[in-house]
């Protein structure tokens, strides 16, 4: 096929960097994240040609961050990098995208074919002329990895390297090289869409796998579905909620799969997470006859430290690469065909309810005459401000843990990085999370992040300012890395942080005054007014809301803190 | 040995983290740069037992962005981060040290020995059970990588990680597992100091070398000494300058070299980089019948885009590597032992005097009656006011070419990323310069970044001010990336950034309003008028300073044009 590409005169050629461009719009990217460097210069030329938005920010890692954010509420993203400096400064957004299931396209600007041919000692190199060193590394983090170092190629490539960043729901990585951004490929291919569908089930297989899951659903007495985050990931969130509706029977999240059911639904029970779960739930599950768990990530952070107390006997595993029933293994069944069938075969189930969670705060806290805020005063207060449709973003930290006692109204989309846990991370995805919003028309990204964590890429703000977005932000005042203090060094200094004037940062980075609203709340009151308050509530602003959300040092969710004793423990173990 | 360990029962326990911090401070280092995460916490704890100091950075890039300009000052440095998130966070600037070789003992923080073992799902993991793939991709940019899974290798596996990165000069990676840091290690090791001497040269093949160098510069009539980056980072300053000095041979420097070589000296003549020399350089260089290259690295941005023009067939380059003369290579002859001996025997030499570079103004900059400041006035300019001793760091971009045009006095530090060029390790770089300064009583560490470069890594002047120090910063607003805009894309948006009021940053990090001084400067007059400031220029006051000093958008040194130009012909190369 290169042959006859090389021979046969193009129809209707176009420029690489236009069909990679082009390649992107048509999955649904509208903006394109990163940063300029000269081997990606003359690339970056051609994307307003392509219907893209060039997002500009401030660094890699927090560019990263934000490319993450937006996949994870449009689908997919792109990352534009330059070669060697840029990149290694994206690996880490990306490791944590490829361990969380989140498609990212990382296009890389290389020096030209011929320079590293030639080993050349350029700029951004370790200078040994190894130009194959940076992917090696990439090669780990990525799902895919396309070198176009020929143009008879690199469409192929492309399209390959965007489906399986698509089906995978993991990065790729294209490096496109300077002298290969200008040269010709067949623009006809674009007639033709790239085909993004699973590919189906084998019937027979499926059928069989339907059957056993079906007659242990109707032997159960108490059944439950546990919804975790790869039935986001992997797009299956329509068959999820079709069984949920259909089927009546309790439904529970783990942390990582908070927010991909809808809350509002009368048999929605709460967060599973082991010692970590809401109210009832713990019980409720564990008394369970059967599990129907839906795309689970058993990691430590997700499970309130390995707290899940469920048999494998009692549970049915449904993943995107197989089917597991109890102990016997099913691979090559997609859970999106069987949850299906399922869903039609189903009949009449036996249904024992479960709990129903809502946002009231414990007594303790409404009676408490003090007017500090508590983490366990805010987190349901908050669910009574939230409205349908909202974009939520928490950090590792307390925010993380604290948002499982939120109970959400229809359709949130939460965002949250649980298993990679990179603190920083929430305030670049936020970025990418509200430009996506404002591309569909979403009205209010917020954004829960704790000072400690801010610090890391808080000139992300600059990006959201620099591109008229207007998030409501709120940077949890408290003094430090509370959840680290709670693994080890309660007071050591090394969990203590600069004391910054937060919300003064908006404006030194540009913000005009007439487009953002700066608040710093330390008492429930405040709290309470904040909510009140139109202007900041509205989700048809054009201002960026910044809020010094101000906790005591040593509060934290209940959920954390066993998660980090049982850290702290499994971080000694053996060293005695 | 494992064994004998194993069996024996130690005399003098000390925990591993204890004996690994002792080892660092018995090399210099007094400062650990990182940030806290909880596989690295109970090892933090051994920190001041050790008698360092914490860091305390905002994020792990700039953490390690200071720990290079940290270890280009004191020597050697460390940087301790946490396991996948922390670790991938710092790449960028461990591979910028291993292509520039800075030697940075990298330690990062592991889950458990057991639970690396069991393949357990915790955070900071791809959630694929493989422990090892962080330290694979290190691996490309380590001279060493020790993991330390077993406590009776462990105190052997330091030594030699310690070893190698300050032998080599080049970044290593030491894994300590949680369960590992508490293990005890024989502590009687320490009154051993490691031997971090370079062998010596096989006698007879050094003095082969010498003699044939002796031959070639007795029947040179007008030789001449380039000196250049790895002069300086494989430690072979002293037999430098002793050569300089008792030869009297006109000295240049590559821009890498720039500080390597006392300026003042009356046969220094100024930098050499083809097309972009100081005023008479080239014509002297290129007309030399011997060059004494001595640590070369001819990367495109050390040499202005290729345009050295000296015929190898004048040349002997030295090398820690090697030598070699015309074309005849004598490897495994470091350079360090010849240069002495060369000094040694060099008797009568023919010298042919050079040109003697100055500060003064260019005389059409002297004449022009604008006011705004030009990067053709500001650099000599800035020569006349830097001090003896002064530690001067440079930024890719305009300043890191503007310093040609600086005349140093004595013995300042010179510090630029010329090869790597990662924008934003000027900031970084300088938080770790500074706090070396303050260790080492250095009085005075000046800063020029560019404003996009800033963007990337502003933050760290949080750290300066958590750490007391009182750099002098320049950001030189200029309204976005100007070094991309030579390149390519002259007014076009990518290359734009953000507006920031710059200035308000320091206060908004916490800057004491009695430890602060802020100013912007936008006139040649406003420039003279700051340099005469003495609270501004003084070397003994704890004041942090920092300046906006504008300049317009389309000005470049001229070196950096030439550059530029040659860089965007090499990346459309064939792109025809």
């Amino acid at each position: 096929m290169a042959h006859d590409l090389r021979t046969e005169e193009l129809k209707n050629p176009i420029d690489v960097a236009e069909y990679l461009f082009r390649r992107l719009h048509e999955v649904g990217v509208r903006s394109i994240h990163g940063l300029p460097g000269d081997y990606n210069l003359v690339a970056l030329d051609y994307i307003p040609k392509a219907g893209l938005n060039w997002v500009g920010n401030c660094n890699e890692l927090n560019a990263g961050y934000a490319a993450d954010g937006y996949a994870r509420i449009k689908g997919i993203s792109a990352i534009v990098t330059t070669f060697g400096v840029g990149e290694l400064s994206a690996v880490n957004a990306i490791a944590g995208a490829y361990s969380e299931y989140v498609p990212i396209v990382h296009i890389v600007g290389y020096p030209s074919t011929i320079a590293q041919k030639d080993g050349m000692l350029l700029h951004h190199t370790l200078g040994n002329g190894d130009f194959n060193v940076f992917s090696r590394m990439s090669r780990q983090i990525s799902c895919a990895v396309s070198l176009l170092n020929d143009p008879h190629e690199a469409a192929v490539l492309i399209d390959n390297a965007i489906r399986e960043c698509w089906l995978k729901s993991r990065p790729v990585y294209i490096s496109l090289p300077t002298d290969i951004v200008q040269k010709k490929v067949d623009g006809d291919r674009l007639k033709t869409p790239l085909n993004l569908s699973y590919p189906d089930n084998e019937p027979e297989k499926e059928d069989y796998v339907v059957d056993v899951v079906l007659k242990y659903l109707h032997a159960a007495r108490n059944p439950i579905i546990l919804v975790d985050a790869c039935a986001i990931r992997h797009r299956a969130l329509d068959e999820v909620h079709e069984l949920i509706e259909k089927s009546g029977i309790p439904t529970f999240v783990a942390p990582m799969g908070k927010g991909a059911v809808n809350e509002t639904f009368p048999n929605y029970g709460g967060v599973y997470a082991g010692d970590g779960s809401n109210k009832g739930v713990r019980e409720r599950v564990e008394s369970a006859d059967l599990v129907l768990s839906i795309g689970a990530i058993k990691s430590d952070f997700n499970t309130a430290g390995f707290t899940y107390r469920i048999s494998q006997l009692n549970t049915i595993d449904f993943h995107s690469y197989g089917v597991k029933v109890r102990y016997s293994e099913y691979p090559g069944v997609r859970m999106n065909g069987v949850l299906k069938k399922v869903c039609q075969k189903m009949g009449k189930l036996n249904i024992e309810h479960g709990p129903n969670p809502n946002n009231e705060i414990p007594e303790v806290e409404l009676l408490s005459p003090e007017p500090t805020i508590t983490q366990a005063w805010f987190w349901p207060r908050l669910g009574q401000w939230l409205k349908e449709g909202d974009i939520v973003i928490t950090e590792t930290g307390t925010s993380n843990f604290g948002i499982w006692e939120t109970r959400f109204p229809a359709d949130v989309k939460a965002i949250s990085q649980v298993l990679w846990g990179s603190i920083g991370y929430a305030t670049g995805s936020c970025q990418g999370a509200a430009l996506a919003a404002k591309e569909m028309g979403i009205k209010r990204t917020i954004l829960f992040t704790g000072d400690g964590s801010f610090q890391l890429t808080a000139q992300e703000v600059s990006t959201m300012i620099r591109n008229r977005l207007n998030p409501i932000i709120f940077v949890i005042c408290n003094d430090g890395y509370t959840i680290e203090r709670y693994i080890h060094g309660w007071k050591d200094s090394y969990n203590d942080i600069q004391p910054w004037d937060y919300k003064a940062l908006p404006a030194a980075f540009g913000a005009p005054k007439d487009k953002l609203l700066t608040y710093r709340v330390s008492s429930k009151r405040g709290v309470e007014e904040l909510f009140m308050d139109r202007e900041f509530s509205s989700g048809d602003t054009d201002k960026l809301r910044f809020v010094e959300l101000v906790i005591p040092w040593d509060d934290a969710p209940v959920a954390l803190k066993s998660t980090a004793e049982s850290a702290a423990k499994r971080n000694a173990e053996a060293a005695t």
